[in-house]
């Protein structure tokens, strides 16, 4: 029985492992849809509680509230109709219950019917894990044009 | 031996979770490539026979027969050289042997070699499992710049 | 026990898989942080020793070399501060230690602050298994707007 229960406990830690790979794929992919449809408090949500989002663009927010703050703001609400903070597939790097990821994303406007790229960036992702799921302890967001967003995704991992 | 088959019987529903996750993501990305190499009936395999194409671009339309009708079109084929539809991830929501997921889509167009975006939306996808593997029930896909495309991305479950 | 081993070896095998499918996610993802951050020997190292990245846009590279070089000349760093190799999800197709993927990629470029869309193309990607984890044998890229694009996502394997 020693054997058997080896074998289950390995795939167990692995299965746990791919989980929790889909489960930060989901995460991330999430914040733009909440963020699209103006709800500040539900995009905020994919942070901890003091969780940090770093942005050359928004400026750095500590906390969920300041989080809820920027997008409640006359700026934000007013790009929501037609607006799309959309990422492309993220490199994840996972350390039991911690983990990074390095993506690009982008944000569409609409204005009078057209839409246009507004920024692209790009993005490191600190995640920890919770008793309620993977959170975001920090995001860090700079512009593709910047030196800072070169050296974000150069730290991405080797495959 | 109960807890091992206990053991064995939990990671054997994980794994198919995760299978279906996995499935789900290709059936949605094989949509874009059958439609921009002009396969209006791969295209429409994606969906149940009776499946809906909801869409404010195109149209409703029921059945795996109307959407290769629209896919047919001399308006889509026109399209095809240089046509790309792109989807960014999406998040999937399973539910046994049903499934809903919600992302973003981008329609490019190539005309005199230059790319230019043609329409971003929103859709919410409702799948089942079939016997041939998971397939789309309703595709619902809204212009990103719709109260419509709002409530989709509304939809979106918390993390 | 018999019941037992054969359970938990049909539970590796399908687990295997599923890691397989995210690693080649993640390989293919990361080569858009290794160019973009002008790294050209990381970029390049996602390919077999041998390997081929055929693009209508940079010409048939053979072997890592080939792809270093590319990624070094003027025209190639000139494009790199704001520069985003950017993917789409992909549809994999695996075949035990082979693998393929068909999807599209998005070039942008930042000039004077303004992001603009350089090329979308579309992807075939070719793998196999290595002492090292799964590296890309030929990668052939053909602009959106060609005959050739069109026959690589013809080749997308039906869901």
């Amino acid at each position: 029985m020693d054997d058997v229960d080896e074998r289950i406990g390995a795939l167990e830690a692995r299965l746990r492992a791919v989980e929790d790979e889909l489960a930060l794929y989901r995460l991330m992919t999430s914040y733009g849809p909440a963020a699209d449809s103006g709800d500040g408090v539900k995009a905020s949500e994919i942070w901890t509680e003091d969780g940090v989002y770093d942005s050359d663009g928004a400026g750095e927010l500590e906390g969920r509230g300041a989080i809820v703050e920027m997008l409640s703001q006359d700026g934000h609400q007013a790009m929501v109709p037609g607006c799309a903070h959309m990422n492309t597939p993220a490199v994840i790097d996972l350390d039991g219950d911690r983990a990074t990821a390095v993506g690009y994303s982008q944000v569409w406007r609409t204005d009078d019917g057209t839409h246009r790229v507004f920024r692209l960036a790009a993005n490191r992702w600190e995640f920890v894990r919770t008793e309620l799921g993977w959170r975001v302890v920090r995001r860090t967001n700079r512009r593709l044009d910047t030196e800072p967003a070169r050296e974000i995704l150069h730290s991405t991992p080797r495959q």
